[in-house]
């Protein structure tokens, strides 16, 4: 098992092809790391530079290390691929064990030479390394920020429960970006490329014993040791779910995982098998991988599979109830107690079934009164409650209500908003306060699915 | 047949319920109209009020036809249920011909009777009448706002092809504001509530004649002329395609159905079946149906199923062939003469298969080169590219090409972009210069898949 703490905790990071031009990796990289509010010592190492943003430049990693006085914990490598081969002998000289590689040149373009030779320098050295060819990592509570991607274009994460391990560099940044705008908060992302050394399954490993993170996703291309994979797995996800979407499932996909990362995709039977093995949920798209995590994420274990639908919206009632079907659930009604009350206390046109129809007309006490008394209900063990704001009787002061039953209650609360910027802006304030938001009545069914598999109700 | 025509271009309209009172529909509804510019007369009938909104308000539907000197082309209804139904016989008695009523408490609460008297008057006067409790129609070309929703909780649709029948008024006001905040265009958006006389059967007729509408989008929860929706839908598909959702398509929705709307569901192979046969697109959730009319509204006819995938980023260029395989489509290569031409101007590391692979360092200029050849090239029908804009060397005009290169060329370009806020920005950008842009590439791909079916290729 490889020791990774010291890449999301390093207490001294050397950058080497750190770089003036702000066009280069190397520059983007320190620039982020600093921005990221690392508190450890930063060395950047060039032999062109003697200052860059302001820090001492060192002309090579030995320069570097012997300032640190003792190995430095992180070095990463951003030069071309064999100088980069060089630089990662050095660092086993001089007894550093950790390295992150984004320098790319190696297996992915064929260049199998290369990659073997980078190998036999970390079995060596008995090295961590993590790459090459891989976009980096984030550790938002650590504060450390190791991606070559510049946050005006790439937004980064609030600190979360979620980790994601992604082989791809492209929908690790385009995830991160896209999640992080929505609201979404992570713990740890990982990216690490040819996977040389490191590969998902010590990091499945690591994440499964990291106390920040509570769901693992994944985007994985190949597996490496296949029976390892689904050991760790299956220990992992007895702690915390782990949601992974497999590229290259089809045949033609397959092929063409083959130039993008080398990995031997294997047939989609074996891939499904080995998932249901090893208790991993299987998303077959990126919405999936998305919309499963935010619900493992932010929701308690449900009792059992039976959500009660409150809406002011009939046609969404019925596409959840729908959606409901087709996921295994089931909509049992109301208890008589219920239903007796709120027929009482709501207008005549709303309908006390399951759904609950508020109907267009619903004002924010309306939804507390059904809220209040689906939640005590021994009837539901989930609450999916459809909020259109489009109406405008409906006052604001619904997502604080909602936000207050969710964090007293023990009973899952799922959401379906559905609009434009004021609906978006309400949305984000409900996620953010933890209550899992979804925009379609088919996604949040669907992960509602996921959900109740994962705790086996 | 109906002639809905009026409904959509009427030279006067009156309000019947139209307030001062900000809170109430009749204030809602005349402020919208007001807001759309629609440019014909306008006639708030309230005995209560002199003035509503500066306009002369009248004491009765009878006065307010009298002012007009002919019937008044469309009255509006929005007064409470028993009143309404006789403020239909008054209009039926004025020769008004057209109404559309907002009023609800009728056969969705459960109240057959005055449904039926609703009935009666309407046959008897031979009046074309939408509702009741409907949630409105607006067209997005005469410039007609007559839903009961303020703006600010909606957004208003741009001009476009799109055209939406939708039995819920929920589905229809969230679907509206949603997809008019992501910049699609709407021709007309027709609620009908309890479809009393005019039915989806009725309004697809219409729209397929209507030379604002290009693509046709439904939500239905039940069919009242099975045999006739065939037969017209069957027609109609042969000029335009029409997507339809159908609401309680599993046995706990379709009974649900029955106390929204009342309709009486049907089997799922019923409905699949029908669907078929008359050439209907299916979807299956919200997401298919808008995602398939935006393929549809905005591309020209594919010659057949082969699609080019080009991208930055591999991890997403197999999940687009993923996708592509499941979806039936077909992933051929670029012929040898665009392998050989973009092998020797692209870089070394871009891989020249399907997909292209520019990898993260692809440039505008080498989205250009790939873009150029692929679409001369014989072996492709469509060309999907992702366009990640996380990386810094990917300059913006990249847009302005892609959107170039569509308008001048026959073979279809659909985009993926995948991000948060600053990509997000561009991908407007993109799609309001007419390509459908996708955040998926399982959603681009099953969109694809749809787009071809159509057209039978």
């Amino acid at each position: 098992m490889y020791i990774l703490d010291k890449f999301f905790n390093p207490k001294s990071i050397a950058i080497i092809g750190a770089s003036r031009d702000p066009e280069k990796i190397g520059h983007v990289l320190l620039n982020n790391l600093l921005t990221s509010k690392y508190s450890g010592k930063i060395y950047p190492v060039n032999p062109n530079a003697k200052l860059i943003k302001s820090l001492r430049c060192y002309p090579s990693i030995e320069e570097a290390n012997k300032a640190n006085k003792e190995p430095i914990d992180l070095v990463v490598i951003s030069i071309p691929t064999e100088p980069s081969i060089k630089a990662t002998e050095s660092c086993g000289k001089l007894k550093i064990k950790n390295v992150l590689s984004i320098t790319a040149g190696f297996s992915e373009i064929g260049n199998h030479d290369a990659e073997k030779r980078l190998k036999q320098i970390i079995n060596k050295y008995k090295m961590n390394f993590i790459g090459p060819n891989c976009l980096g990592i984030i550790d938002a509570f650590s504060k450390l920020d190791l991606i070559f991607l510049p946050e005006i274009r790439l937004k980064r994460p609030e600190r979360g429960g979620i980790s994601f391990i992604c082989q791809s560099g492209a929908i690790g940044s385009a995830t991160l970006d896209l999640l992080s705008s929505q609201g979404l908060g992570f713990s740890k992302f990982i990216t690490y490329g040819n996977a040389t050394t490191i590969n998902e399954t010590h990091l499945l490993e690591y994440l499964g014993n990291d106390k920040n993170t509570d769901v693992i996703c994944m985007y994985i291309e190949g597996v490496r040791e296949g029976r390892r994979f689904i050991d760790i797995a299956k220990r992992v996800s007895l702690k915390k779910p782990i949601i992974a979407l497999k590229g290259g499932l089809t045949e033609s996909g397959a092929h063409a995982t083959l130039s993008h990362t080398g990995s031997l995709a294997g047939s989609a039977e074996v891939y499904k098998g080995a998932f249901k093995q090893a208790k991993v949920i299987r998303a077959e798209t990126l919405h999936d991988l998305y919309d499963f995590a935010k619900i493992l994420e932010k929701s308690p274990k449900p009792k059992g599979r039976r959500v009660q639908v409150i809406t002011n919206g009939g046609g969404f009632g019925i596409l959840c109830v729908d959606g409901i079907d087709k996921n295994n659930l089931k909509t049992n009604m109301p208890s008589v107690a219920t239903q007796n009350i709120l027929k009482k206390k709501l207008p005549r046109e709303c309908i006390v079934h399951n759904p609950i129809d508020l109907t267009g007309g619903a004002t924010a006490e309306q939804y507390d009164l059904a809220l209040k008394h689906c939640l005590d209900d021994k009837n539901s063990d989930i609450l999916l409650v459809v909020l259109l704001l489009q109406t405008p009787l409906l006052d604001l002061k619904v997502i604080d209500m909602i936000k207050k039953y969710n964090d007293k209650h023990q009973k899952p609360i799922v959401v379906i908003m559905t609009g434009g910027n004021f609906t978006e802006t309400q949305k984000h304030r409900l996620e953010s306060g933890g209550v899992p938001c979804y925009t379609y009545p088919s996604d949040a069914t669907k992960s509602i699915g996921a959900f109740c598999d994962y705790y086996n109700v």
